[in-house]
């Protein structure tokens, strides 16, 4: 992770260019341009399709199913996987120049240019390319996926003849069922991706076209339709024809132009899917989008894209002084946390969002600790739609509960449409901590908001159901404390251990939470059976939870055994292709030693900081450091929160610098599957939770800023419980705003101290140089961050 | 398993015999049935083949490979698995009588008995059959599978006319890759095992015809070649002819008979298989095993048979006055460990013996801990070969080490040719006391044979390349102790425990036999690079080995934390129907509570009993057997053996009672996929180190004898370093007796105190009457063991 990567796109504040043809890089550029709303997502292909890393289209949830295989089974392993699928490719446009089709392999690149512009919400594309006979052509296009009119992608482009005259052919097209080079070994696997989608209707009438499938297995239906405005020159209708067949369609203008000459295409396509509506209902639905949006136009479709942006940073954006590499990095986080979440409306928020097919498409926990923390300060509504999932699959989680003879519910740890999908059950069927951390994220959506509706009929079900599963697999020891054995918690280096800090800790929270939530709404708690004796064994349960502490190290341990098992041997994985481990060493080299994957006791110091000391969290970071590979992308911003509330703010400058260049550097080297959703998040919190300090302990908004030295500036705001707060930190001073309502008012800390803040009138408090408690920590050998500044 | 089972099987000291037709019980009796010489198995199937509840004929080792499918794979999972191969089936013999075949299904059966004969080892059966017109045919079969010619399968059938003239048609056939009833819902599985042989030869000449066939995948290629020999009445010849098709061969033979009349086959029937040698080597092995058995005849091969028996149990022979059930019961199960083991010669002793496709044909570490010690006992060279074929599949296991990133070598959890085959990970790379299972055998068959070319060349190396796996693995920890992390050991329902007793103990003798074994032998010890060093450290471990106990309880703790976590709620599971638990409960209920499936620190105290005290067995027996499942056939007999040991003989009795009859009784519903060959030899383990209170620690014999009431004379004899003893216990006096040369004599103890035994002096000493120090404690609610005595 030291290596002083390159990346391919310009270092810019509110854009992200790519200048030329980087062939290499195509997969890659794919995931960072892609387009999406929480309901489509497009990958950064080019329009015309070929060539390309991965072709991409995906709707929320849309998923096929596929046999899980084991060679040996067990008890209650899910029998049945879900995998996104591909869909209907909507956004082909290619192009033939003369008798030659476009493709950037052949002819020559005389100029290329492609820019994410994150205010706008468009991805632009200049590009001058030469035939293999000396013909220009100047081709501009500008694609979005809409965030006001949810169905609905469009595509502006536009060829131009540059040097001689030329013959354009535009072919826009819709394809389905598109072969894919398959990344899987295992045939059950290919054999479910390869034509996912059985054909059932297409038609088309004029320049508009339609087509209707279904999955073969899951039963869901997708219907596509598109339609077309063509702009020539001078004004006169070109030729078009419109072919339809059972899995594409394509629509053809031809014309000839001179040079300076040009002509273009406006494409609206509009997508919808369902598992129940029939088909004539799709077939309406996506016909009624198009005739919507053809309504609206091009230009004021643009124009409500920037207005939702504009509405969107100025309630979420961050401004960094001295680090523009960070600077950008940040936005593009917060861009694509926005895609992924802005408008998924009931469905999940899936690890890569909806840029790539990594993960199969699921959604994990780090959906809840790691991208709603965001959304909630941010765009709370799409915090508010993923937890209204949560809700929405609660019944597939209490039957997940009674295969495992558990009480309550048992959320999945990987799925797309709510039935657990993991096969390895040391996470599927131990990783509880999914469950507190989906509660915590309920609670910490009310602290935030005080959305009283959402309080008593979403959150108060979450907590009860999901506290039930701790009540049952926990329990009070003969040491008088509450333990919870053989789970695993949010660190994938260990599994099936007994009471690990993170799970207990935010298991106590869920209790706690679930108790207070029963005793504000008794009424709605009456109907989900909770009774006296059952908030009183969760309230004994809060007050009596384990936290393994090493008396001997003066540590706390990440579990009970931790610190009693043999340190790993770093020297002898120095070598960086050692890493990370789990694709070297087997389970069992790695699952008893002190060696650490990801954040885990430092990800419980986070979250439940209130539980901890100063004191402790310096030497619980110092030692766990080294112990840490961070071979998960969810590590490296939580070292950044911690490192940064320990003093080390340097490091923590790092740190945050590896988590906001994950993708836009490929520090993992696969962000051509999709970017990684909740380390873009990550660069937030390390910025906002890291530099500013903030912490929301019980709904207490607290703040201590600690800037690093290359950073002069840091401003960022939130929105809180109907207002916005704008926090402004200086190396010397701290600015606190409030904003919306004359007589808004909060209470918040400063470095602990409570005080009150009114709207309109800025507050502005000393901002204290931190001092280290420890020596900045070593890292295990040859896994030291990325340094901040090395990274632009 | 206090259902009062009923066996459908006679009870008699040395047969077993069912009577009549049961058709639910069909798979099973194939099972109790099936006859081996650790070669060739040979399923007792009727000669007619239909109706069957599983076709089988087995050769140690053949086997096909099939791919081991992950729905989420990761490192060092091994990708092959290996399956055991239903061979060429040469047992058919079909018959016609008059128009209708013969076939139990339909028609009357007047009478059949089989008989298993194990002194004679001979299976018999006599069946009168009616066709539905009427016609009773008397047919005596009688077929064996040669001890002293390990190639031959033979069988003499005769048809007599009872009640009418009758036209008979013998159709005696071989038949390869005939069509099973799947058992696995995975298609590959199935696609492996359908049609496994690729047909490469089909030959005859006069009554003998061979095939030759080759697996797919595994490249082994298989021999079967048969004879006839036709017994008429009046010694005329009968018309014949043989047919022969790639995968099948038949001789037919007709005549008439009158009543009183009869006619006759003798089929001599030979295999061989080879990974190497070409197919005329083969062809022609399996002819010359041909001729050779018609030069013996039948007759003299079932003299040889019986004289080879007589020369086995001469040295084996379990008597056991008072209690029938376990009289033929330990007989039943010495029968089968001989068939498992007699003839193996540099193969594998599988879990099934070569009586049923059970565990894929796989052989386990119950190899070494239970079957070896019985054949060290009575047949030394069985357990000799099965020592030599772990060092022959060594190498397999440095890989497999290698893969881990272990140093020394790592024995397979699974396997059929020595590569792991274990796709569950907590097993397959945890369960590491394997290792340690075959470097004591090994031991200990040097101290019961002083087999001293054995020690150098195949002991030293086992122990010397295991031991180095407990050094790398195992560590000193900065208490001084030497401890094991992460490791499985027996009790499958813990895994990835730290400390695990039983392994920890085994590993200990595992290193101090290696660097006793390098004391006597430098030179060898040179040339595997033993340094002093390495000894050193080897005995460092032995003597620092870590065996968690748990003072507040007074206990040891089966790992280190076992008694920190709860309970089993057995109350909830007390319906039989909730065992085995494995198969209702995921491993995350189950691994982390205090539930045992089998015999684990009971177990390290009977093999590593000098570690511990009298009162800890006894407080440790009595706290471990209400935990205490007994899901896993391996439990039983180790339980009898320290119930007889802590005084609770009549505790003993029953579980005895419960390991012999496990097929008999067929007391897991599975004896269908074979015999469990570990819990057979557990029969004689409970009576032996049980009742005889047998121990070898560190190669010094000794008895503690101790009988239930139920039982009123044991009496045993056991192969001890090339003489024989034989030891009678009654209630009032143990009698010990050395047989084979006048000069022979050897020190054993009695209770605790030394004596020498000379050859015909037997020495008479008092058996005392156990005192328990506990109740006899009870195990979970509907798991207490069948009682002694209501099984027969």
């Amino acid at each position: 992770m030291t290596d002083n990567l390159k990346s391919e796109f310009t270092v810019e504040p509110w854009r992200v260019r790519e200048l030329g043809v980087h062939p290499g890089n195509l997969a890659q550029s794919e995931s960072v341009f892609a387009l999406a709303n929480g309901h489509i997502g497009v990958r950064g292909n080019y329009d015309e399709s070929t060539p390309n890393g991965l072709l991409g289209t995906y709707l929320n949830s849309f998923y096929e199913e596929r046999p899980l295989p084991y060679a040996e089974a067990g008890y209650g392993y899910p029998e049945e996987g879900q995998t996104i699928v591909n869909v209907t490719d909507g956004k082909i446009i290619r192009l033939l120049v003369d008798d030659q089709p476009l493709d950037l392999r052949y002819g020559v690149v005389r100029h290329q240019e492609r820019s994410l512009d994150m205010r706008e919400g468009l991805l632009h594309r200049d590009l001058i390319w030469e035939t293999t006979a000396g013909t220009q052509v100047h081709i501009r296009s500008t694609r979005l996926v809409s965030f006001t009119q949810r169905a609905i992608l469009a595509i502006r482009y536009s060829v131009e003849a540059v040097n001689k005259p030329v013959r354009i052919v535009m072919q826009s097209e819709m394809v389905a069922n598109e072969k894919l080079a398959s990344t899987s070994k295992d045939p059950r696997v290919a054999a479910a991706l390869k034509d996912p989608l059985k054909p059932e209707e297409a038609t088309s009438s004029g320049n508009r076209s339609s087509m209707i499938h279904r999955t073969r297995r899951s039963k869901l239906r997708v219907a596509v339709a598109c339609d077309h405005e063509i702009h020539s020159e001078d004004g006169n209708d070109l030729h078009s024809n419109t072919y339809v067949q059972p899995d594409w369609t394509r629509t053809t203008v031809g014309t000839e132009l001179q040079p300076g000459d040009s002509v273009g295409i406006t494409k609206f396509v509009a997508y919808g899917w369902s598992s129940q509506r029939t088909l004539p209902a799709l077939r309406d639905q996506v016909d009624a989008a198009l005739s919507a949006v053809r309504h609206t136009g091009w230009d004021s479709l643009v124009a409500e894209q920037r207005s939702y942006l504009d509405e969107f940073w100025d309630g979420a954006d961050v401004e960094v002084d001295g680090d523009p590499v960070i600077q950008q990095a940040v936005r593009f986080g917060l861009w694509h946390v926005l895609q992924a979440g802005a408008r998924s409306e009931g469905r999940a928020i899936a690890a890569k969002g909806l840029t790539g097919p990594g993960y199969d498409g699921h959604c994990f926990w780090d959906s809840e600790m790691y991208v709603l923390p965001v959304l909630t300060a941010t765009a709370p509504q799409a915090a508010r739609d993923a937890l209204s999932w949560r809700l929405s699959i609660a019944d597939l989680a209490e039957e997940r509960a009674n295969t495992l003879k558990l009480e309550g519910i048992a959320f999945p740890w990987r799925t797309i449409r709510g039935q657990e999908c993991s096969a390895y059950w040391p996470a599927g069927t131990a990783a509880f901590h999914v469950n507190a951390d989906i509660a915590v994220a309920a609670a910490r959506y009310v602290h935030w908001t005080q959305d009283e509706e959402f309080d008593q009929e979403i959150a108060l079900p979450l907590l009860v159901r999901t506290a039930r599963l701790w009540a049952d697999i926990g329990y009070l020891g003969t040491d008088g404390r509450f333990h919870i054995d053989g789970v695993t918690g949010p660190d994938e280096y260990s599994a099936i251990v007994d009471d690990n800090v993170y799970t207990n800790l935010m298991a106590a929270r869920n209790l706690r939470y679930a108790a207070e939530a029963a005793e504000r709404w008794p009424k709605a708690a009456k109907e989900l059976k909770v009774t006296e004796a059952e908030r009183a064994e969760w309230w004994t349960a809060v007050e009596t939870i384990t936290v393994p502490y090493d008396s001997e190290r003066d540590v706390h341990m990440q579990d009970a055994d931790f610190t009693q098992h043999r340190v790993w041997d770093f020297q002898e994985t120095h070598d960086s292709k050692s890493y990370p481990l789990l694709l070297h060493y087997p389970y069992v080299d790695i699952y008893p030693r002190q060696v650490i994957k990801q954040a885990d006791l430092i990800l419980a110091m986070h979250w439940c900081g209130d539980e901890f000391t100063a004191e402790q969290k310096a030497r619980a970071f110092a030692y766990y450091e080294p112990l840490t590979t961070r071979d998960s992308s969810l590590s490296a911003c939580t070292q950044a929160v911690l490192a940064a509330e320990v003093g080390h703010v340097d490091l923590a400058h790092d740190y945050a610098t590896e988590a906001a260049l994950m993708d836009l550097h490929d520090l993992e080297h696969n962000t051509k599957d999709g970017v990684h959703v909740a380390s873009l998040a990550g660069a937030w919190l390390a910025l906002v939770c890291g530099f500013g300090g903030m912490r929301d302990h019980h709904g207490q908004l607290s703040f201590a800023p600690a800037l690093p030295e290359g950073i002069e500036r840091l401003a960022f705001t939130i929105r809180w419980q109907g207002c916005k707060i704008r926090v402004e930190v200086t190396h010397d001073r701290t600015i606190y705003q409030l904003e919306d309502g004359p007589d808004a008012h909060t209470t918040i800390k400063h470095y602990g101290r409570k005080f009150t803040l009114r709207s309109g009138k800025p507050t502005s408090r000393a901002t204290k140089t931190p001092k280290p408690l420890t020596p900045r920590p070593e890292q295990p050998v040859g896994r030291a961050p990325m340094r901040a500044g090395s990274g632009g």
